[in-house]
């Protein structure tokens, strides 16, 4: 029943993504009803934070780079929204990026990114060690220059996902918290959610947000997202030891990436430090070549951590598509949509998502830049329907 | 009271010490109250496990040699009568030690270890890196020899500490899980402890077994006892990776002390890495730069770890005494009795402190290993009773 934006909602997936539909639907008209055992959790909890669209930018991935311009465009609105809806800040930090590079090879990695980004017409600001240090004195003296991305910032996730969820309460979402078996249809259009339990949830649309298990909740998805599996830490300062950056620090070590996000607000750990990428299937183990890599690599650009306090090491799984594009959209029986496979750029694409979705409720177009994130682009697997 | 094994005894401190010493002093017929808002925690909970008098020997600690080759001697029994007591096994682990060298300089601190064990006549098992292999495949390539201590075996901390519990409830011991503020006396003999919510629990004698805590408790302890920070990390195999070691592993690695402690039952974790050293106060912040030592040096040992998960990261408070010594006997006011100060060696010394503390109850001489431990040989700090 798309088109008719007063019917009935559900949403399997109360991750970051889920919690944001869920809300832009409700004040759109929506009844809504997220289903998720375990709300705010997952790869959104996980998170680093950051809102990167130029420093996550690869050749190649133009489509991409667009899109999530056009996000971090709407983040700042957003969250002073989703602000104004909890009663809290939502934890966006407007601070930027700055991107370190080590050894030579790195430094030559680092600027062909620069000339990539020149070429977009992106601006680059090209740094010196020095000049990295004045900005940021954490850098310790391996970093041996980088550049400045002052449009990537950041947001605490734990705290966006705690003003979502105000949001969403206030905005009259039911939650579920058993968890979903499948999407429902009669062939033609979307019923509604068949439970665990056994139960089911009548709907006249369904919005898929489940992350890296979205494929299995209907054939139409089945084989489009996979997990990935990301490792992180969250370390707190320590009185004596150096404070942390004020914005994002994203280097290359010896070409392993790596990244410290500082979080504005304490209570959850004062730096993000991410993130592994491993293809294990659904595996959230913490390993410790993950954790030794994540010191070692943090600690060459940032050699004051050393003193800080390890706090957490927890693992989430990024739902990887097969092209780095999201799924959103329209797709399979009518009132069914995706909103999901979003890998590394999650919280970046939350308030593009959204407005997307709503869209495509209401039966009009997406806006431009997600139309390339159109999910019909890409054919399911050959997988039956268990 | 002491010599009147019908009394009331109270105990402050419900770690393995604790809990040793208040199910013998039951079995021998005190009426006893452990006192602790935190049983089986701290330090005994945060421990490797180590029974290891001979590898721990150091030249000029022959009486701390003596003390735990006493008690090593007395561990299967312990362990045998702790487990019928409890009904389920203790977690003594039989097998024994290897210490591995990684650097020359790793190497001829091990020779001068195994040069100090043959001149006390303890037979010690000199190899070289690949008879180590042969006895450990877990051990990597960069190992270039080592020595072989088959006495010196391991027990499962937590497994110890939950057999102590279930033995002190089958042996009638109290547990009051309330704070001990001070041991309080008449100026001749105690009277009892005074409680943190203004309570008083009334006794005829007082073991303190408070580990790094012990010297707040009476001016007699005052300065005697130090907190000396350890950390240590818990890994869990994982399918695939290669087996853990079945004996101990130690090693120097650069010079810095590493172990890696097998855990036969499953639950906790496969292996117990440590430990770092540490005086800061009552700082149990799990550091940065703890975790990054341990990774690194036992990886450089078993890199096969690199594949385990990381399940754990936590420090505790090793009750440092001036002379590495532990302070085991009567001491201060009559009935006053202390059961502190063991350093690194708390797990290996718990049966022959159980029987020393029970002789000193008595009014009994104590075991002759346990001489040298006498409280007394060292003067309190001039502190005022706070």
């Amino acid at each position: 029943m798309i088109g008719h934006a007063t019917g009935r909602l559900v949403v399997p997936g109360a991750g970051v993504i889920g919690l944001a539909v869920a809300r832009a639907a409700a004040q759109d008209g929506w009844r809504v009803t997220l289903v998720d055992p375990a709300p705010a959790s997952g790869a959104s909890w996980v998170a680093g934070g950051m809102l990167a669209p130029v420093t996550e930018a690869w050749p190649g991935e133009e489509d991409l780079l667009a899109l999530g311009l056009d996000s971090v465009a709407r983040w700042p609105l957003f969250a002073a929204a989703v602000s104004a809806d909890a009663g809290f800040d939502a934890g966006l930090h407007p601070e930027g990026t700055v991107v370190a590079a080590t050894g030579s090879g790195d430094r030559a990695e680092l600027h062909a990114l620069a000339d990539h980004l020149d070429s977009l017409g992106r601006p680059v600001q090209r740094l010196t060690g020095r000049e990295l240090r004045r900005l940021e004195p954490a850098i310790g003296p391996d970093v041996r220059g980088g550049i400045s991305v002052p449009g990537d910032p950041s947001v605490d996730n734990r705290r966006l996902l705690a003003a979502l969820r105000a949001a969403c309460d206030r905005a009259g979402v039911a939650v579920d918290t058993r968890a979903v078996a499948a999407v429902v249809d009669d062939g033609t259009a979307v019923t509604g959610v068949r439970l665990g339990d056994g139960g089911e949830i009548r709907a006249d649309a369904v919005v898929v947000a489940a992350g890296a298990h979205s494929p299995e909740l209907h054939p139409a998805l089945a084989g489009l997202v996979r997990p990935v599996k990301g490792e992180i830490l969250r370390l707190a300062h320590r009185p004596g030891a150096l404070p942390p950056p004020e914005r994002t620090v994203r280097a290359l070590v010896d070409g392993r990436p790596v990244y410290a996000v500082p979080r504005a607000v304490p209570g959850h750990g004062d730096l993000v430090v991410g993130a592994t990428t491993a293809e294990n299937g659904f595996d959230t183990t913490v390993t410790v070549g993950g954790v030794r890599d994540l010191l070692r690599d943090a600690e060459r650009v940032l050699p004051g951590i050393a003193e800080y306090a390890l706090v957490e090491a927890v693992a989430g799984l990024r739902p990887g598509s097969r092209d780095n594009l999201p799924l959103i959209g329209r797709i399979g029986p009518e009132g069914l949509v995706a909103a999901t496979g979003h890998g590394r750029n999650g919280m970046l694409l939350v308030p593009v998502t959204a407005a997307a979705v709503v869209a495509a409720l209401r039966g009009d177009a997406v806006p431009d830049a997600a139309r390339p994130a159109d999910p019909r682009r890409v054919e399911p697997a050959a997988v039956e329907r268990s």
